[in-house]
């Protein structure tokens, strides 16, 4: 993309960029998912709804069971199996964030105490089990084994993708592929998974799934790249996460490693000892932000996300003008904009 | 049961205590289902084949995975889904040891180090993850949806067992009704399900499914009970684990349970220091060792153990003799005895 397009393209998102007509047209279904999930976090063991229901209350945008809903909605789908699959989508990801707590040992998540802090890590890796497990139970339920094959495959490669991740937290010398292959692994799969299962009840073509596997996949890269740069430019309190835990934990995400590749001596020697010794003064994540603006590495990123949201708009083209289309182009905007 | 009772029944065990022949009939299909833990165990991420090669190749006795193998062949079952749904049996079991030994924070599994200690715990979350996937991924590659239901509802039971373990982790008030809750949700559903889809892909009737599932219900529960013995009592290089693990962990079991009850001020003292305030000196295991014995603790323990694998024996009666069904009798006069 040319700075040009670039400019003409952000243009186009700033005219759109809301999630508020994604979110009417699917409001009835989203409230069922929502009360799926309540129905199915009893237990006799009040920890689990008490851990599962502190964090999926919390809030977070369930823009993952949404696109389940919509991608359902474009096949003019009118069952029962979109709520209970986006509701396992959505339990499959808060056990993957518990998960993802303790082994970061994150202290903020949604703006307030992670469960790891507040109830321990124990806890929070038998609660995620049992997230894990209830999503899969839930799944079965539906009887779609199509749907089963695509949702089960998904959780292998995201746990492979944190394995991944996990391998490389402290490595600078990490390429853009091999980042790009743990953010597909770890986020882009659940979101081509959660609008790849609304084709496939929706009974869409074979054309159709491949489709919306593909908007979810690059939808989901361009939104976790654009977390990678909140986490340097946001505000804290719009976040509802801290700021600069990316940068504590010595996580290196797409912005760093643009940075680091063009970095003199002395910048490669202050990358080194934040994100590998993680010995981090004061100051240090103010200094690391002015070397990823030098850099031009927010622009690099974001330009990238761009060319991911501009195929995963692509891949809606097929599909007939429709409100709900509509509504899921603008999300592609959306995640361009969005503050938190 | 009388003491006489106990007695004739205790002599009937040791005439018969052996694996073997169970092993022996099941040989074929557990090479196969160990070519398919090896093969699905790939991964480009190597630290994954890496550690739960490591767990799984340490050894352990496969107990679940043969049951599913012994109740398919019960059936005369010939296809290939009961070695796949065994490999996805000992997945799920391999992955809840990996959270196990996490949460309790154990050192010795299989008397070799613990997983947790040799990658951290951050590595054997993250890998028990891909396991749990993985065992989803193969069974909903079978295509039987009973058998689905059967094992994703087993996997929430077992996490729910875990979190009301943890949370009775130092409570010795807690009753022993209380404590086999925990032990069935933990262990003895998993043996059921084993069993259960044994029959479920043999095509048993739902008399035989019922059957085998409480044949595996009732194993598991003694396969625990005399876990808990064994903790206390086992040699440790046999036992292939650290003894007194429970015991270090304030881990209260059924020994601990009846002994506590029948306890006079100072014994109750004793427990309460070394259980719930975890503050440990040497001689303690010694002396809760005495205890037990002069409580009569494990004669209890062994007790109730023995009503469970009497009822497990009995679930077997329904089925017409053959040696594998031998076998399986003699599987739980091997419980009983096992040293190990």
């Amino acid at each position: 993309m040319t700075q040009e397009d670039l400019k003409i393209f952000k243009e186009e998102c700033r005219k759109l960029a809301s999630l508020e007509p994604l979110m009417s047209l699917v409001r009835n279904d989203l409230a069922q998912v929502n009360e799926i999930i309540l129905e199915r976090l009893q237990s006799p063991v009040v920890l689990i709804p008490e851990i599962a229901g502190y964090l999926i209350k919390s809030g977070g945008k369930r823009l993952r069971p949404v696109l389940t809903l919509a991608c359902a909605q474009l096949f003019k789908y009118q069952g029962k199996k979109a709520v209970s699959l986006a509701a396992s989508v959505e339990f499959i990801h808060t056990a993957t964030l518990l998960h993802d707590d303790v082994v970061d040992d994150s202290i903020l998540r949604r703006g307030q105490a992670s469960a790891n802090q507040l109830w321990g890590n124990q806890a929070s890796v038998l609660v995620g089990d049992f997230l894990f497990s209830l999503a899969f139970e839930l799944m079965v339920e539906q009887e779609s084994l199509p749907a089963l094959k695509v949702l089960s495959k998904v959780s292998a490669t995201i746990a492979q993708g944190e394995v991944l991740q996990l391998l490389h937290i402290n490595d600078l010398a990490m390429t853009a592929e091999k980042y790009l292959e743990i953010v597909y692994a770890k986020t882009a799969t659940l979101f081509a998974a959660a609008a790849h299962i609304g084709a496939i009840i929706g009974q869409g073509s074979i054309e159709d799934e491949q489709n919306l596997k593909e908007f979810g996949h690059n939808l989901g890269m361009a939104f976790q790249l654009i977390d990678d740069i909140l986490d340097y430019t946001a505000d804290e309190k719009t976040l509802g996460k801290a700021v600069g835990d990316d940068f504590r934990e010595g996580k290196i995400t797409l912005p760093v490693i643009y940075s680091y590749q063009v970095s003199d001596h002395n910048e490669k020697e202050f990358w080194q000892r934040v994100m590998v010794e993680l010995t981090q003064e004061e100051g240090d994540f103010d200094h690391a932000y002015t070397l990823l603006q030098k850099h031009q590495a927010f622009e690099k990123t974001i330009s990238l996300a761009s060319e991911y949201i501009q195929k995963a708009e692509q891949s809606l083209f097929s599909f007939s003008v429709s409100p709900i289309r509509e509504a899921l182009r603008e999300t592609c905007a959306f995640v361009m904009q969005r503050k938190n």
